[in-house]
């Protein structure tokens, strides 16, 4: 339905000279209406804005790792017009949203052409009764109030909304590997130093190592103190999630540093053991912690986007100004609600039905993720995460990640994520994502078992 | 159908102690399940992390001016509780979404149940052939293309993240009076000197006075060059519009500066006379400025969220990096794309069958202004804006705004906006919103004259 993402991205990641001839823009976008006029400009005479670039942007590497990979995807399909190419790629859900939900969302959409049905501008923050849903469902007990959720159009907004919040005086720590928007994020706002291509790892950020040496948790008395501290469980990419014990640790480090946690639990439902799903189990979280979560992978909503950020009033700045005050100025300032569909779908979500609904979904991805983990496991790898998770973290030791990713792409048509594309500390390792058809997946596998046997 | 936006706002806009005992947030809130704990706890006990509050955050003054507005609205409910409140202040819309465009966000949404009909994350920038259809519908003609399209969740959204493709090192222009989102973003991203109370202006602001005596186009001999100049026409909240020649001298003006323009042309298609609808009618300005846009006062889309804005790939910074490329960096790292589901709605919109419907909707409104500009008119004000525009900008020389604004709601439950909430130059105004039911608006005029008779 949609348009490869690589196809308008692509032009952007090329490699094109930042000199900018309107000419060889011309050549590259295909804009012949302008051809002859240009063709006869020469390089020089472009006209320039005096206006310089934001500093923080040019610190960063490449482009953000998914659209790269798209890239790469897009780039082999032209090598390969009739392969079959599958992508366990990007982690994006494959399976139909249960109809319980999207029925609720035709219907408001229905209903917004009616007098009655009609509404308009909604709270920045989102619609009283599903931040009230958010609150019982996921935090029943924790004492998160409906005022402590911010409904969102998706984590990935929140998160930079999140650093437009804490500005570019803080410091930073994130797990390594981790996801790519914590710290691509960080360097836009401009918290952190250049790039270090010797560490690969940009200046000012501490990067807490997640190894099957630790167990995938940091070793905290190694762990400089930061401002703010991402942490996502369970865990993208590794899959791994963090025991009860390990949150505890984690949440006195924070008292003790009086730092700030922001801690990402999209994957919360896949969750099947007695691993926290949220870090308010955690006596004492709601005076360090801010939390962030989404329907995306529970529902498939990955296309609606909908989301949110939990800020306990509890939590204070060090002058005892409240967190959830400022982020409330910020969401009243840079964003205007999520969409009055999604979140009559979130809503949905809510519901008795909804929430088995959901179930389904996740368990259908959780049986996905053992195909993997077999398969893998057969072949002799070892593999990490994936039990609380919809991604196994494979194991190539001794071997580049990108050419992992790179031989599979070309032997078996196959896209996965390299390792290194979320920290260094995720060289040798690719990342599966378990969300496919059944048929992609058992199709994916086969063609493993051919590659490694 | 929505909680009123104040409910959720007021605890954080309301005069509270920053101090905050855990016990004075108690009563407050209404948390009694921790009251017994928490009152026998010593104000000064109350855990604060060691990070600082963002100094820029502690710049802004007051709240956002919407959420405030409906805090008085919601409190003057409190006072008159059986009063039938009219709000013609905000600027929401209130007629229902015409059904062609519905229909096609139903049709969307119950295709996300189906194998078939089902997506996952779309381009961070857009579905491609919404994107064309943009570009054609409103800039046909213009060389403006697809790949210079970015979709949006809103103008106000994306007024936030051109602040963080700009920076903090950056400095901006804006009309004075203003959508107030320019210059509290500005603040938030750390490019604004502290707010001056005397002036009522944040230092390192080019504030570009709009008033009856220049025509309501500043006076750009006396504007002092910056990076980014904000310029909003049809405007909110004066609804003047300029014209070829004014828009030729502001072009002219950033040609000459090396500046940015960010031109939000939301209300565009208001414009009934041959006023420019688009900066990029202009030759030259692809090479100096952005567009923004928005379905919201088109289509009804307000709640359902989807605007755009366009970057032209002519447009570079100093050192010729081109603006689009850092921009479509920030989308695709502090962005997943709009609503599916109101994506197609867009697509729908565009359409012959959808194009007519907006017309009528927004013939409606200017139907509505029209009566709003006959009651003010025969009253003996003097009203400004309203041709091109949904907003009737009306003089109380001399007057307070937020006092004439505190007068008409005590007076006749009658919600307006204060002009001195838009700038120092808004002062002596009132800005009236034509977005309202037609008995509505027949009734509030009814009210005016009573009051000003």
């Amino acid at each position: 339905m949609y348009a490869p993402i690589s196809s308008s991205s692509s032009a952007f990641l090329g490699q094109r000279s930042s000199t900018n001839s309107r000419w060889s823009k011309v050549v590259i976008t295909s804009r012949s209406c302008e051809t002859i006029r240009c063709v006869v400009t020469p390089e020089k005479t472009a006209y320039k804005t005096t206006v310089s670039r934001n500093a923080n942007l040019a610190k960063l590497q490449a482009g953000y790792l998914f659209p790269e990979i798209a890239r790469r995807r897009s780039a082999h399909m032209q090598k390969y017009p009739d392969a079959q190419v599958i992508s366990l790629g990007i982690g994006d859900t494959t399976e139909p949203i249960p109809k319980v939900i999207t029925f609720a969302m035709a219907m408001r959409a229905n209903a917004l052409s009616t007098l009655e049905g009609y509404s308009g501008y909604g709270a920045e923050q989102g619609d009283k009764k599903l931040r009230a849903a958010i609150a019982s469902t996921y935090y029943g007990g924790l004492g998160i109030e409906e005022s402590d959720i911010f409904v969102s159009d998706g984590a990935k907004s929140d998160i930079s909304r999140l650093q437009l919040l804490f500005g570019s005086n803080v410091t930073m720590a994130v797990q390594d590997p981790s996801y790519p928007a914590y710290v691509d994020s960080s360097v836009i706002i401009g918290q952190t130093g250049l790039f270090q291509k010797d560490v690969e790892k940009y200046g000012k950020i501490e990067y807490m190592k997640c190894t099957p040496e630790n167990g995938f948790f940091p070793d905290l008395s190694k762990v400089a103190r930061t401002d703010v501290i991402f942490f996502c469980s369970p865990n993208n990419p590794t899959g791994s999630t963090a025991t009860r014990g390990q949150l505890e640790k984690l949440v006195q480090f924070a008292r003790d540093n009086g730092s700030i946690i922001v801690y990402d639990a999209a994957y919360a439902m896949y969750i099947s053991d007695d691993s926290p799903r949220s870090i308010f189990e955690i006596p004492g979280a709601k005076e360090v912690a801010i939390e962030t979560s989404s329907f995306s992978k529970y529902a498939g909503f990955t296309g609606v986007r909908l989301g949110w950020t939990v800020v306990p009033e509890e939590l204070l700045f060090s002058d005892g100004f409240p967190v959830a005050k400022d982020f409330n100025r910020i969401v009243c300032t840079s964003f205007n609600g999520a969409s009055n569909i999604a979140q009559a779908g979130g809503l949905a979500c809510l519901t008795t039905e909804g929430l088995k609904a959901m179930q389904d979904v996740v368990q259908f991805y959780k049986e996905n993720t053992k195909i993997i983990v077999d398969t893998f496991t057969s072949l002799g790898f070892k593999v990490y995460g994936a039990k609380n998770a919809p991604y196994v973290w494979v194991h190539f030791p001794g071997q580049s990640s990108w050419d992992v990713f790179a031989e599979i792409l070309e032997k078996v048509h196959l896209v996965t994520t390299p390792g290194s594309g979320f920290g260094p500390a995720g060289e040798g390792f690719i990342r599966v994502s378990a969300f496919g058809h059944r048929d992609s997946v058992l199709e994916a596998c086969r063609r493993l078992k051919q590659l490694f046997k």
